[in-house]
């Protein structure tokens, strides 16, 4: 049985919470949150005391912490958690600095604790099936891998404004399933972007859409697009060509119902966003997590994979900026 | 090179001519039609002689004819175009009355001549494939068939009360389709049908949908669907369950686009009617008979299948009307 | 909070209690089953006690039961928990007896509890939202209903012959899905089936494929047809025909993956059965029961829906046997 | 009537002798070859003459030419046909050179004679209603182009060597689709490609599998993606994100058949090669042709077209090449 600390109890620790409701082998032991009455609702929730986060750092009772807190406060918690010895679930981005998360890397390779990077796609029953079978080689080798990613619409300016830009907040998920997908490292990037959704993101130093190419060292590319807003739902789709075929995933869409009309015929939109869409993958994510804390073995995706995609997302800001692309230190 | 005169310059007509000019090995001779005007205009766009029905059955200069004329008109032109030697494509149905579909039979068996029944589906490239590979036992033994077969509207009222009934005039393509697919006759048939879709249709003593069960000697079983009104253009789809597997062929629409937006992904309706739905069969169909006629075999669908359907839709007529079940005799 | 006992810890009570396990105004009191190791294990997940029948249904902390025992143990056992006004959930089909259904109806009404019957489908979120836009008028007037029912295998001999036929075992679920979607109610049926699948199946005196058509006052038409096997998976597709339109419900496949090679584009086989098929079902039916038993209301579908569906399947068990129509008592 | 004259009847100039055969307004007076039982094979099926290039050029019964020859005598020939008068209709790439392009426009323009570039895909009705629909609004602002070309398996290398590179040789129909689809001019483009299909490809100085991103001054963008080899069949599709949705075109199969085993259910690969995929897009350019020449419009897409979609391929050779961005030069 898995005791686990949850550190921040907005929307995605609820969701963790509940996922671990579910599984026969961890409970929540304590949660916390800057917010009390927030902390209180999920306590109740979850069967959990409420905590501040060093008590559950220090805890006896805790054998695992999932930080679900906001970017800046991942550091100290993650330091903090390495040291007391506790296996470690951290959303992404792990920190907007690279150098942080090699420093957080270091202190978890030191403490020889477990560490998972919240990449939640990489257990969408979907996706994971899909990467199953280019494993199991039913498409031969990997030559051209196209992501799209399309939030249903864009978050508040506020948001926008101290995400990092949409690289860093976005397009990591997509960098990390690049990387999941094509088992080669990026070794050149190049990424145009643009504000045509919403003029103020533009104002905001930020773009909306946006394109980008990678490469790797053997030739092989991949394509990913962004937008933030899709009239018709969250869009996430992927499509790798290979030698011997193509292997891509659908949106899921609300309900298998079609309905024909003198219009046409017409199926539901996508499923509205992430908490949705992610359901399962959520779910996947956590015992895999809770697995992974209880053997001992390190997660995939790990601290590692963290720091790739937030490599990936820097290079892409810059070259976005530069308007030229980059070549991709490795290691 | 084979020489053909058509009877009947309507519709139907009009596509065999444009068929038979995409063909090497045929031309269009000679062409009749009770309006002169139609007749001309058809003899114009064909490079063809414009002349009177009888003066075609006896022309040393054709070696076929199409006829497409009303049905009250067939068992005449048939027999005249068998006694001169004519290879015969006679549109559906081939007559009213069984008793004339056998002596029509027994002409054309007499004089050895060509004669294929229009039923133009057989030739549909969706549904011949489907067929080739219940052939080639790509799902095994055959155990359940359902076909679906809607109109996008009705016909005039005057149409309805001159067409025999719903069995005979629509449903009559999909007894053949049955027989077709299922490759053993079948022995029992219990039809429903009812006015839902116009109260006149009802007043003409005609149904407007319609169901049917058919079931072979061995067991196999056949559900057949008609309505005469489908918003969403024409519905032509077949499900074929077999031991191994299942094979369906859903509707062409009208181009591949889809549109997706806040009410979902909508494709094109269905390609509006037959004339569109079945362009590439039409054309399959004539070379067909081009290729029997100048070869001397018989084609598939001959001068029997017409008569079986026949027996079908006279066998759903009654069922219908008195609610009971009819067993089908054979021969 | 309501308080469950679960009788019967087979496979479906297991399901019951994973779903009330997500429910937070519900938990599992206590459990009992014929065989003490599953009520043991059941108990031990749903950290409930285990205790034997009659206690449950005469214990002070149980506010409701859920019914998943065999067939002939449920007359007692909703009589029982109709005496002591306890909510009831009671799986299909309610009894084999359509004279015993009546007496529990008669009971339940009188003791004026809640009792659910376990038609999982009605609960299915694309099966519910077809319903939903048939109810807004999407389509206008239903017209025509086909169900397609297809088991990915057929169960042992020794279940066929002790299940009361395909028609009151399979077909059931179909024939309350008929009843939900058309509104209104059939009087007149026919049904026809065979043994294809396995010769053993006929030799139980059975039938493996079957298809059934039924009537109402209005001349609405409704095609249910069912095979105990079908290679590509469980499959569950509803298809309403009417006025302005269709809507249609598609199989829920393993994954929205999809493969390109030389042979085509594959995407995954159905779900396997009905335990992943409805896993959102059997979640949005508990709920639905939980709501019902803590607000007092008559939840759907009710007893009367059981008795309905059980009378259909009598009729279609004589037509298929006698070969003939039958013309359905109302009320 | 117009009266053509087909320069070139190889597999391109029998394909649009077929198309006009099915046209009421349009005959082929003449054709030439430099193989002359080519010639002598399409004038016998055509029922046309068989004549030299000059010949045709300078003859009065030829109010317009259709220029399929080798891409290295398509310079000579416009000039030639320019000073005669004579409608032109001339496959892509017009020629290799950008500056023999304007030269040919600057004589068509003074000879004022109608000049179509064979950009195929535009005819194609999927493609044409997609872009219909843009143009009627229906999502809105265009923001992101998505097209996907890959070929079923590569040319010989002799022809890649004589190719001008996939960039001028394959995707140039890819940036024609992106600028009729985008609707404003790209002013920078960045290209990488490998050859990860046939290393001989790579030997040879040419790529098998490209993408590349253009960008417009608004800041919409397109991603283009090639490959030679798709196991699955001619790969076209093509969508377009914009502001209130998205519209997409699939690929088009070989038949609509799906056929369901115990391994999922399976489609038709997409039409094998161009000469299935857009046989009714060769009908409809054709039909477009003869009706802008018989009319005197210019028609789309015009040599201007031609001359930009080369300026694309250039640009796009040169960044490929050097691995740097590339800014476009208008006008």
């Amino acid at each position: 049985m898995l005791r686990i600390g949850i550190l921040g109890c907005g929307r995605i620790g609820q969701v963790h919470a509940r996922s671990i409701r579910a599984l026969d082998d961890a409970r929540v032991t304590a949660v916390a949150d800057a917010l009390p009455a927030a902390a209180q609702a999920l306590a109740a929730r979850a069967g959990a005391e409420m905590r501040d986060v060093d008590a559950i750092l220090s805890a006896d009772d805790v054998d695992a912490v999932i930080i679900g807190t906001p970017t800046d406060s991942h550091f100290g918690q993650i330091m903090g958690a390495a040291k007391s010895g506790k296996a470690i679930f951290c959303e992404k981005p792990v920190d907007m600095s690279v150098d942080n998360i090699r420093a957080c890397m270091n202190a978890v390779t030191a403490a020889d604790v477990v560490f998972m990077t919240g990449f939640n796609r990489r257990f969408d029953p979907n996706f994971a099936a899909l990467r199953a079978r280019i494993k199991a080689g039913d498409i031969g080798a990997v030559e051209l891998v196209t992501i799209t990613s399309r939030d249903p619409s864009p978050p508040p300016i506020s948001y926008i404004e101290r995400s990092g830009g949409l690289f860093r907040d976005m397009m990591i998920h997509d960098f990390d399933m690049a990387r999941f997908l094509m088992n080669e490292e990026f070794v050149r990037l190049h990424a145009v972007g643009s504000a045509l959704v919403d003029p103020e993101i533009g104002a905001a130093g930020d773009v909306d859409t946006a394109a980008v190419i990678l490469t790797t060292a053997s030739g092989r590319i991949c394509q990913i697009s962004n937008s933030r807003r899709a009239s018709y739902g969250y869009d996430q789709r992927i499509e790798v060509h290979g030698q011997r075929g193509m292997l891509r995933a659908e949106n899921q869409l609300e309900s298998t119902v079609e309905i024909a009309t003198e219009t046409g015929f017409r199926r539901d939109p996508a499923q509205h966003f992430f908490l949705e869409r992610y359901e399962a993958a959520y779910l996947a994510e956590m015992r895999a997590f809770v697995a992974a804390a209880l053997g001992g073995a390190a997660p995939e995706p790990d601290i590692h994979d963290g720091l790739r995609a937030q490599m990936l997302a820097d290079a892409a800001t810059l070259s976005r900026a530069s308007g030229q692309p980059i070549d991709l230190a490795l290691g």
